[in-house]
């Protein structure tokens, strides 16, 4: 059976060769568009980004499959087969990238029959690296990482991120949801305007929740499996198992903190990942 | 005409001193209690920190006075005179340090005949170090800063803080102002549990706009006058001049979308810093 350890290898490399061509980029002048919607964004720097890591990849593997950001926001079909696929976030924090805010990962997950293989998370400001290959644990630059075994949700600090959708009714959604989390009461709620690394910093136990709607199976698939080898759960935010292609997710350093958030939250519709391109929102 | 240039140096000195205690201290075992509400949290480092840095300056500068935030809550009256003043938060983001979440900040603003001389925030977690001086520019790290000049709200980064009130009417209105500035539309808001950093975003130019009530004159001071060198501007939330013991500020990169910020505030009344220390919410 294959370890996909040279992948982890070259994803490693290709992750932080990325990182740098997103830090140079964050100097420059950005040319920004939007897509689904006028908050979703997107640089010219995603797409060179995107270009880089699969061609390379490609290159070195080419009977493996890809999916990537910006290949399905162009409308190449985000598909999950039995077949190595890695699923690739050239940019995630877009929106802090445009404003050089200073929290943008580049994000590698890798699976096979299905199944999430290893993950590589880079931060592009400050160099972290984070990664974790199944049942070898989670590390970052190096070091062992475990999630808070916080079970008491009154201790629990919470992570989550907005979502491109900014109209009235989904605004009062999300809104409930971390009044809902505020009130439990948690020491506090964060939005950082980084999925991946929000997702990050729950496999590092510093802090205990994180909830989305919204987020992309390009957003999830490294970072589940490094709060998954942290000792942390990833999960739908009904409390099922995590469906990657749904655009929803809840990861807790405990099993007892992701049924909590999971009981208050209301959800919000954002279609799935793998319907129709066209009908992305 | 002294120009406090001196004293400028020992802070920076002082609070990378106080920063490096800080970092230590995230990785030892904490004990946390709270003080106004259960979610305005308070550990044995704040009072190390904020000990150390005032016992070393009071013996440098026998006659000026000290505003700290653990002497505040201590009882000490919180109260700006015509004498040079060092006004102190030990560590900014407290429940963040309880976290390790990577966010804390030491800062140190200094007034003299109550107009803010220089300021100093020292980021215990990536040994960033912002500093300023009136009249002489702001910097990061040596590198000279400049705001935002973005005036267009549709493409403008907010950022705020929750403050400790978290019951259901202060949430609503802490929420109501969160979704009108997501709707106007911006390109997102931001909470990242350390109100010093995120004011040095502002004066970075990594986001427009930040505004918070609940925040107090330690969070406010050292960030108002990097904010200010930088080119930015900090007011009151009504628009009018910052009154540093309000407890509230709006802070932007441009006159025109701190405008467009303080227009859509609903307040929330936390009291004022310089009252009766036992009415202090």
């Amino acid at each position: 059976m294959e370890d996909w350890s040279d992948c982890l290898d070259v994803a490693v490399q290709i992750a932080q060769r990325a990182g740098q061509v997103v830090q140079s980029a964050v100097k420059q002048e950005k040319r920004v568009s939007s897509k689904s919607t006028p908050t979703d964004l997107v640089t010219e720097a995603d797409h060179q980004v995107e270009e880089l890591i699969i061609s390379t990849l490609s290159e070195k593997y080419p009977s493996h499959r890809f999916i990537g950001e910006e290949s399905s926001a162009a409308g190449v079909k985000c598909e999950l087969t039995d077949s190595p696929t890695w699923i690739i976030d050239p940019i995630d924090g877009t929106c802090n990238f445009v404003h050089s805010f200073p929290m943008v990962a580049v994000s590698i997950g890798f699976a096979v029959r299905k199944e999430l293989e290893f993950g590589v998370i880079y931060h592009c400001f400050d160099g972290t690296l984070y990664t974790a290959r199944k049942g070898h644990g989670a590390f970052c630059n190096g070091v062992r990482l475990h999630v808070s075994k916080e079970k008491d949700v009154s201790k629990a600090l919470i992570l989550t991120e907005i979502g491109a959708k900014r109209d009235p009714a989904t605004l009062d959604i999300f809104l409930g949801n971390m009044k809902k989390l505020l009130s439990a009461p948690t020491h506090g709620v964060r939005i950082i305007g980084s999925s991946t690394l929000a997702l990050c910093h729950i496999a590092s136990g510093a802090a205990e929740a994180y909830y989305q709607y919204g987020l992309h199976c390009w957003d999830i698939a490294a970072a589940a499996v490094i709060i998954r080898e942290a000792g942390g759960c990833v999960m739908d935010t009904t409390g099922g198992p995590l469906d990657l292609m749904s655009r929803r997710v809840v990861a807790a350093g405990t099993r007892e903190i992701a049924d909590y958030v999971v009981k208050q939250l209301q959800p919000i519709n954002y279609g799935r990942d793998d319907s129709d391109p066209d009908a992305m929102a």
